[in-house]
């Protein structure tokens, strides 16, 4: 049994840091790079490709809306034609870092207010997915399971895994609770290490209701701000591994 | 005996038009793709890769400085892993959207200011050239002869071909006259036909003062702005056609 | 019997121009200048502002979305205090440049997507508005009449002045008529004179059915793009001349 | 005896942290807001502002060039007029936005390589002061003594005071020595506190090598950016005060 570890990184920006990235980048086996639109720079992706080859650890395109300010947290109305653009532009120069570093971009993980918008509207996932696989046919779409970015990729019959959360309470619908509501965020790494184990074993989601939705999960998505982040990921991990999971990058080979 | 013509293309952005682009496409053979730095943007950038896959005309990557407002013509003060980076970002994105259209970038130029450090500093010319290079080892770099564009070209043993410029005069060092200086721009169609033709017939850039500077010419670089531009495109076009000089993609095969 | 005629100005960005700003400036009484968030810079704002101020025009801040490529036309989800700031932001900046330029900014009126926004929610009308009134307490306010708009600046018990538009067909609820149905865009001068003649004479918005929507008429905002904009706005202003009304700045004195 | 202390501050710029803006505030008594080009959003101005209106600190408007990527350190080439207009437009905005809060700007410092520039060249310091000035006639400007910025604004009959660095070494001619060199920053906070008193006694700048540069010291700059930054400023402050010196808003009153 084993189980894909992810990380969103490279969210600095210009002078401006964010994130645990050379820590986390030694727990993870999955990194999210942020490509210029939302957060990260040139710079920043170069740094942030460079670490990922030194450590073997599986690169992906993570686009978003073209809004720094808002860190691709604000919805923005788009056609499907500008949404594929804006897929495309982003991931080509994520190929472009990563080959420049020596390495290649292996998957793709939606960001941010076009995650959200992606899983509720298959439309934009399919415009989205459609872009990305036109430019890397092979690519490995992450998926939130049972949303429409799941109809989308099985639709464009791609290469797609399934991915959860690891402190994020789920409602029975398997959407997230809302962050405004009480339990929507996990804060006990034990506690998150359980859960996760039991949805692995299960293959089903656990809503905060301890109702099931079986789906197919491959990899746990961690968050990278903050010092807790670290022991977060690192107790995430640990458990796992003494679980008997093995943390192995979803794209590999 | 044939000739290759480029010219800068896809320099709108957002709602702001620039450039003939759709009559210069049925005269060019090669164009000078903008990166969404300096002009263009994912749209523009769509538009502008399926004009010309639907012509058959070479597409390159156009890179320049991340300054919209001053359309990459005002001259920044990058260390040469930014500009590396900056580059190999912008290439990265050229080929994701032509990719997108059904086409590769075969060439790459460098714009404005970028252009005019890079033939200058032969260390900014390499920083620029080997980013490239790394991205796509077998890119053809566009290259103003007789300066630090081709010793860097050399140097780096890279796919290369010498440029000039369709209107402007050449001092005799090889450099372009000032703007500002009486005669900088030629704008008479029969003149710049005359003056180009016997430029290829000789290998050598003429300057003003007659004297001629050897050296290697495989493209000729016309302006896209105003309505002169394409009447200028056509005569030239016209002129060298009926002078037995094919007019033919320098990157093609 | 008068009327203020005004028209968005200084759309230009960088290198790209947009808009008959020279010949619409001898033909309107008050402008809406950009304030370099959807369009304009600071070297478009300080030649619009003197172009202005030589010709004794009345300017207004024209603060819009962060989203130059899709000039501030693409829906963005703001808090209140959020669009509160860049509306103070913009307005100090226009300020700003106007002074420099040795006149002063009279009147705001809200740009693109924003403007729709504030039409139909009183809460993000509010917010921008007051905003406006905490850095300029006198200003004059740009509503369109009975919507939310008007509302807010009622309120607000802010100087304000109603506003139609030239060309624009009006739903009997008084809502624009949408761009994509027939007949929306009103393109005979003749016809357009008239119109607004009748408007003026009833005090009253005339909608495509025939029907009066009585309210606040002090201003009628002219399209700024396309050559038929200069023909449009001179025939516009002959025919209101000839028919004794006089064209003068709403927010002159 | 009497001196004002000013630190940089509202360097944050969406999601991205930077500086200890909360701990300095309570130390220094003049602060410099960066203005949105360079560093800093509407929304972080506003924040800035008003925490600075709260506790009677002194506004400045700090403007840069417009290069958030290299946080305004990066040399850009503009004409006069463009740098009188970036000037004026921040400075305007700036304006607004401590209005908004209640507060109103009261000097102007430049910031990064705008400020190294205008530091070299009388031009581009008169550009910048002028724009300044016609904006805002009574403004203060922050001055380096000595420098081509002091020559600008006597040759303006400005108001102005001369600001020197807490903890940079300085040069026989008045400069700062070069970051790269062994002792340009000092940071031990004893040092710092006598080098400053010292200073202010003798009314003159004390290079490295011990000369005196007699100039006029109005204020002295700490940095905003790291946990030490805070003790340096309490250690100097607290020193200062023991000395009797008292610490005081340079452009109060």
């Amino acid at each position: 049994m084993k189980i894909d570890l992810n990380c969103d990184m490279g969210e600095a920006f210009g002078p401006w840091r964010m994130g645990e990235d050379a820590a986390l980048l030694d727990l993870v086996s999955s990194i999210n790079v942020a490509c210029g639109f939302h957060a990260g720079d040139p710079q920043v992706m170069a740094a942030t490709m460079r670490g990922a080859v030194s450590r073997g650890v599986g690169i992906g395109a993570h686009p978003g809306f073209a809004d720094l300010q808002g860190f691709g947290r604000r919805r923005m109305t788009l056609s499907a034609d500008e949404l594929g653009n804006i897929v495309a532009y982003q991931l080509g120069a994520a190929q472009a870092m990563a080959r420049r570093a020596g390495g290649r971009v292996r998957h793709l993980k939606l960001h941010g207010a076009l995650s959200n918008m992606a899983a509720e509207d298959v439309q934009i996932a399919r415009a989205c997915f459609e872009a990305a696989l036109r430019v890397e046919p092979g690519i490995c779409l992450f998926v939130l399971p049972q949303t429409a970015m799941e109809q989308a990729a099985r639709e464009l019959q791609a290469n797609w895994v399934g991915e959860i959360f690891a402190d994020r309470a789920y409602a029975d619908d398997g959407s997230l609770v809302s962050r405004s509501e009480a339990g929507a965020v996990l804060d006990d790494p034990a506690e998150v290490g359980a859960r996760i184990e039991a949805m692995l074993r299960e293959g089903a989601i656990i809503a905060a209701s301890g109702k099931r939705i079986p789906c197919r999960i491959d990899t746990v998505c961690l968050h990278g701000d903050g010092a807790e982040a670290v022991v977060m990921a690192r107790a995430l991990r640990d458990h796992l591994v003494g679980a008997g999971i093995a943390v192995s990058c979803a794209t590999a080979g």
